[in-house]
């Protein structure tokens, strides 16, 4: 592996950067040397913290010439812009899914990075994730025969996080539909070779106090009658982490008996602002916030993931797990996985393969515009009660 | 309860009647008179073991006047002809799951029942279950709030036991969505109250070696937004017992070592024949077939089950189990079932109410014909790729 390092400016200092934050400090292969945000407090805990440099817009730190990439966190709504800058001023870029909220602004985005020559990288993504990449290789390499179902269910507290009212809001890109769907038909369609050809689903949104899209259930089907159920429900009730050893999204493990923290710490604030205030003492740079992960960081660590995913091919099932791949064949088997060395290292790789060997990257615009095209497609098939045809499908070139 | 002993004829000493023989026997409201088999050896054993009159045709076992209901355990295809000639003779009758085949023949069936003045059971099926049972009382109370979401998930190696060559044949009555999805429908319309609105689904057939509807998923919609998921795999991999306990369907421990059993049985012979063989060895009166339980069959004994089902409320999630009902509302409480004193009791309290205190069963004609439009609409939703309209559903009486 090369030794040459990849200079990343962060765009927005938010959640989205927060639960990056391990996967940034810890890999070798990276240098943080610029960020931008809003908040000033969040300017000044990134300047202690990486010795970096502040810029107060993303058009200033764009200049920045040593920067080979930025990482654009902001939220949904504005990646559309940011992304369009940063391309236009010759930067590589890694956007936070979904990559937008309307198909016409994938387009624009991905029209954006190839006039300007620069790769785009949509990510991190639980497709990215070593289980699920192992998985498809074994599907490719037809070792239990030809995929043909897949069944995946995630039932978390994503409703009771700390969220902005936007966050509510459908339109603007709000709900568990665009934030949490976006992972699981990511996932199944790397499984099934990329192309999804329909999406049926039905939404429900049923906490009076937090009225957004909160679950979903969704039928895809693929080529050569391959079909996926992906169902998701984030009211914070039952925890499917149950099926998955108790380890958590991000790869840890997690108390059983610690059932509806989240609500509870929301049940102690009382209206919108409260809210915000607690979401930002969370964030970088607020009072609560998380510090600088140390490699200790990766002691009892496992891969992250995304529920539970049970994928069917025409001799066995496939069942990744956090810490390992149980096979159902002729004979079950179990493939043990070796750990993680430092989180989210997939991401990187695909980005740092794209910059400087210039391979392009699975995850790219493309490949996020037909996530987000079938996210779309849970949000209007539910509403008109018809089997949406998809068209901006792509292979997955992995 | 009264000590009037509701006394029973057996139409066909099947695989159905070897899976209700612990019901029948254990229980002590029933007396199991006649039986009617066209195999002379289930005949032989059944004189032997019950000290029984046998029948060589359904007609004189219903000219038998000591008998109150007949129990029509043939397989579906005939279910239209014995149930109404059953009841021309004036039997109250059960009759096994899926009713029948086609629409017209449950219409046929509800309305000889009732120029009859019978009563029609179908059943059993599992939304007799106590624990399911016991999850639409929690429902009805709102004890949780008001119901919105259910997934409901069952692998099995349904496709491995041993079969006739017309128990693969979907339009006659083969494959899993009639013989399996009957079940999951049954449970989900008793848990959203009865009336489904639509369907659509998608099947899966992919072992070469036995073509039949192996595996399916389903989207159901109900009234008030409420949705269900549905997925059933048949092929013997992956198993969900996993996730409840690894107690079986019949609810008792299950080896989780014991990987693949039925496939490697069924490895062993190599034709059409062999399995036809197979089959009438295990069936009753066959040499390897069950013995009458004796009262040591309840030991350890749980209540049946079908699969994974995770029920979501306005404020809280059911996740009903052989042993317990898991409920996450603002806490999480377990209620512990007492186990069940013999197998299948509310399937003969249904019928036994029906036959002497004249209480219209809960899963009547029309009922088990509503389960059956949704087996069809999924079949017809597969190949057309539509959501499917229900036309003939009805509420839940329980």
């Amino acid at each position: 592996m090369s030794t040459k390092k990849l200079n990343l400016g962060i765009a927005g200092l938010g959640r989205g950067f927060s639960v990056m934050l391990p996967a940034l400090t810890l890999n070798p292969m990276i240098n943080i040397l610029a960020a931008t945000d809003l908040r000033r407090s969040a300017l000044d805990r990134f300047e202690n913290d990486f010795d970096g440099k502040a810029y107060t817009s993303l058009q200033s730190m764009c200049s920045d010439d040593r920067l080979d990439a930025i990482y654009i966190a902001t939220p949904h709504q504005f990646h559309i812009d940011h992304v369009t800058l940063a391309a236009g001023m010759g930067k590589h870029i890694l956007v936070e899914k979904p990559m937008a909220i309307t198909i016409d602004e994938c387009t624009a985005m991905i029209k954006a990075a190839r006039n300007a020559g620069v790769y785009l990288v949509v990510g991190h993504s639980h497709s990215f994730d070593t289980p699920i990449k192992k998985t498809q290789q074994i599907i490719e390499a037809e070792t239990l025969g030809k995929l043909k179902m897949i069944t995946a269910l995630n039932y978390t507290d994503f409703l009771y996080r700390p969220r902005r009212p936007e966050e509510f809001v459908t339109a603007m890109g709000g709900g568990v539909v665009f934030s949490q769907g976006s992972h699981q038909v990511d996932i199944v369609r790397l499984l099934a070779g990329g192309r999804g050809e329909s999406v049926y689903a039905a939404i429900g949104d049923w906490d009076e106090n937090r009225p957004a899209d909160g679950a979903y259930t969704a039928l895809i089907k693929f080529a050569d009658g391959v079909f996926a159920n992906i169902s998701y429900n984030g009211y914070g009730r039952f925890d499917t982490d149950q099926f998955t050893g108790w380890i958590s999204e991000s790869g840890i493990a997690k108390d059983p008996d610690n059932y509806g923290v989240a609500r509870r710490s929301l049940e102690k604030i009382n209206n919108d602002n409260a809210e915000i205030l607690l979401k930002d003492s969370r964030a970088y740079g607020g009072e609560s916030s998380v510090s600088i992960p140390t490699s200790n960081y990766m002691k009892n660590r496992y891969y992250e993931h995304f529920g539970s995913l049970i994928v069917s091919c025409t001799r066995g099932d496939i069942n990744p797990l956090p810490d390992r791949i149980d096979l159902y064949g002729d004979q079950k088997k179990t493939e043990i996985l070796k750990p993680p060395t430092f989180p989210r290292a997939e991401v990187f790789e695909e980005l740092y393969d794209a910059v400087f060997k210039g391979i392009e990257p699975l995850h790219n615009g493309e490949w996020g515009r037909a996530n987000l095209e079938m996210c779309l497609a849970i949000i209007k098939s539910a509403e008109n009660g018809k089997e949406i045809k998809l068209k901006y499908q792509v292979p997955a070139k992995g």
